[in-house]
């Protein structure tokens, strides 16, 4: 391409103006649905299916409170099992929290989850962090947690932390989940999401909460955390400790994941459909528990069915049968227009390599343009969720820039269409595009421009000394880690955290002074 | 995942058994269409647009034949450019071959361009090839032609072999045409597309394809190779030596790839609904003069829009907006029912690195379910097209693989959804479906396994001594390129072509004796 007469420094000033935010190419809550992996049959067959199981099969191991609650308005306990008819889940579903908002710390980064609105968050319980710099593996710890946070922070398109790694230089569980909480909500300002193993340690947990909140109202008014709660062991057995945590989240204003995380071909059945049609039943049987508590409780209908390679039984979550089925899960949330998370963005590669690249693409492509409201797990897991890498998030945050710019596709009117632009060009002899006006115009609004993914030629990269992307990644970092400790959360409010709960890491971790 | 009680053995003995053709789970012309970037009112107005230009914008630069066979069935000139009235343009389209078929040599090949059905094909003219052992780039030649033919003979997902890079150790432009198309053909049984940049050298290229063919009747019968055709240098101009070769083609009955390669915000407009008309325009155009010299002739329509990074102005085939933008064109063609081929797959990065992949995947799973039937430069192509990387093609592949895995999507049936399955392991407190006989029978036909992504876990990793994705690939294309010599053009008919042509390279390049 040969020079441009002038324009190229308006260019570059037009570029550094940041746009306003609904004129950004992609932004939180770009709507999906344009990839339908089922079709409407499809979708009525998976439908029957779920109420055929919830029904027919229903769930073992309920608690009492789950029983009494649910037999109350209408489920059924036999043979061990509660089961629950169509109109006790069809009621559910009417009562139930649609259009659920995840409230930030800072109000600007609040998700609407409705209709086939697409969000991405990080999420997972990595033991390990991949380390990318010595090719090694180690494992993760209370610092690694905050610094995901704080690196979240940093990323556009990442727009909700949820607990990436197990902090495991904290041996007691009630210890961990508090600094889990802590951790990632002082490291990051978005909506965060927390995992807990048992019902009191939430109650605390919730205490740290409204402290941070400034009170119990004022967290209630938004709460800035959900809970992810695995309610069920697929296949359709509950699990007293998740039943317990939404007992307490619901009654504590809490939005709730409900979590079903089977295997296809080991705790989910072995074919793709089959595996959706036992996700949403599990999910539905959750959501009729938190409704059974408090009509109209926050819960987030969590179908993550997950792949197994049935060589091995080993998970691989950088299939592209794990596209499909998340996919398809979200295409029935849809369908049931309730909001639905899933968990796509996975890789079973041990480092931020090629088939990282390939795996996380397909992955979070397909789930965000089939329109599930929120995609966890979607930046920095590697070895199908047993490693988290910092580095990854950075360069997974341009990979989630390209499926929200997919995802937002193009608008077709008269003025994209352009036919008087091309008049002009064509039947003024003008050649090309190069200065027409739009084409000035729409450089920020139309496209969307890497952080870290290069673009040089051949010629500047060799020039350039061919930068590598994970060293760009790696330098940025190491920048943020040292420079970047979120203040949101006050000096005065710490200390009130700190005289109360037992916090693993100094204040200096956080930039703070002792 | 604990041990499973025997079963172990069986799977990995099914596992290694092939399976037919139609049972496999990925293959040739799985249909797409699943993804539609395009609304149904989007389609009407890119089409309405389509036509105007056709009508009142039409092309520069007719030749004398184009003019005299076009005007003849309602072309009109006007202002130096030959404009195409609705009505012309919609005969083309009711004359123009619809199913096409791509030959191979080997039949088991065959290409069946129909529906939204999709294939996989290299392309390009890089000048450079992507040396990932030495991290360097360098000119390529026709040894690397031939060799990239070879190993794409080897990949089960890429269906065809378009010529790749430029052959730069060739400096006469004659002898360059009839090397591309005799290495390409010498290292495939798979269809081949040729380019050639006159008349008459690809005359005397389809009279080297008689000879391979046994004959101009066997030729004709099976055309093999189809020439790629730069029609139009956008916008909406016509180039001579291009519609040289279209005369010549379509007389010889040989397939051709009507291209329109436009770049967005220079040789096409700036929003991309309007590249997307432009370049449906330029194929048009090129179909009324392919159906005008002889209805039915087989022609692809070739809508390869390409993205600009309109900072720069250079070229972005790794962006998310080429991935619409592509997708698009497809849906277009399906609308049309007409053969669509289009460009996905590219990257902007140097090597086959996390951008690499992440920019190959996320373009081909787009291309892929919006159902085109032919997609270009879908492997092997770094640097936006400049350069091709042999040892990615073989990755590629496993990315391919999952795009048309992705593509193909899930059956649902009484049989997939597996009600009674779930029951029987649910009710029969089996705790899981590992045993479930399901699970042994659907694992090749419902899952697809990786030639190279690692699925080991963090441990076998480590004792396996951290294997390297791209070192594998490497190993494996050492491996093809010192052993596999295709054999499927005798050694007759190639000292035939010898006699009567001059080859670059010695037989012994090819295998064979001299």
């Amino acid at each position: 391409m040969g020079r441009r007469s002038g324009g190229r420094e308006a260019k570059i000033a037009l570029r550094r103006a940041a746009l306003a935010d609904d004129l950004r190419p992609v932004r939180a809550g770009i709507s999906g649905g344009q990839y339908r992996p089922l079709k409407d049959d499809d979708i009525e067959s998976i439908n029957d299916t779920v109420f055929k199981i919830l029904e027919q099969v229903g769930f073992a191991d309920a608690t009492e409170h789950c029983i009494e609650v649910c037999t109350a308005i209408g489920a059924i306990v036999e043979d061990g099992r509660i089961k629950f008819p169509r109109a006790v889940v069809e009621d559910a579903m009417e009562k139930c929290c649609r259009n659920l908002v995840l409230h930030g710390q800072d109000p600007k980064h609040d998700l609407h989850l409705s209709g086939s609105r697409v969000h991405f968050s990080t999420g997972g319980a990595a033991v390990m962090i991949a380390d990318p710099i010595n090719n090694e593996y180690r494992d993760s710890t209370a610092q690694d947690l905050y610094d995901m946070a704080r690196i979240t922070d940093k990323c556009d398109n990442i727009h909700m932390f949820q607990r990436t790694c197990v902090i495991r230089d904290i041996a007691d569980s009630h210890t961990m989940d508090i600094n889990t909480a802590y951790n990632a909500v002082m490291g990051t300002s978005k909506h965060v999401g927390t995992s807990c193993s048992e019902d009191h340690h939430l109650e605390d947990t919730l205490r740290m909460l409204h402290i941070i909140a400034g009170g119990e109202d004022k967290w209630r008014e938004r709460p800035f955390v959900s809970i992810s709660c695995c309610h069920v062991v697929p296949p359709m057995k509950f699990t007293e400790e998740a039943l317990g945590c939404i007992r307490v989240a619901v009654e504590g204003g809490m939005p709730i994941l409900l979590l079903s995380a089977g295997q296809s071909g080991a705790t989910a059945p072995p074919c793709l459909a089959g595996a959706v049609a036992q996700a949403w039943a599990e999910c539905l049987g959750g959501l009729v528990y938190v409704n059974a508590i408090k009509a109209g409780a926050p819960a987030i209908l969590g179908t993550w069915p997950f792949v197994s390679d049935l060589r091995t039984g080993a998970m691989s979550g950088g299939s592209p049968e794990q596209a499909i089925l998340s996919s398809a899960c979200a295409q029935m949330g849809n369908y049931y227009n309730l909001p639905t998370g899933t968990a796509c963005g996975m890789s079973d590669s041990k480092m931020p390599d090629f088939q990282g690249g390939a795996e996380r693409a397909y992955t979070t492509a397909c789930a965000a343009t089939s329109g599930a409201n929120l995609i966890y797990e979607s930046a920095g897991m590697y070895a199908s969720l047993l490693s988290a890498c910092p580095e990854s998030l950075l360069i997974d945050n341009d990979v989630l820039g390209s499926a929200l710019r997919i995802t937002r596709g193009m608008e077709v009117n008269q003025e994209t269409l352009g036919f008087e632009v091309l008049k002009d060009v064509c039947l003024g002899n003008k050649g090309h595009y190069l200065g027409a006006g739009q084409t000035l115009e729409v450089m920020q609004t139309e496209y969307i421009y890497p952080d870290f993914g290069d673009r040089l030629s051949p010629n500047e990269w060799t020039e350039q000394g061919k930068p590598v992307l994970l060293e760009k990644a790696v330098a940025r970092k190491n920048e943020i880690l040292s420079n970047y400790f979120p203040t949101h959360i006050s000096d005065e409010v710490d200390r009130q955290i700190r005289d109360q709960f037992s916090i693993h890491l100094p204040r200096s971790a956080f930039g703070r002074s002792e």
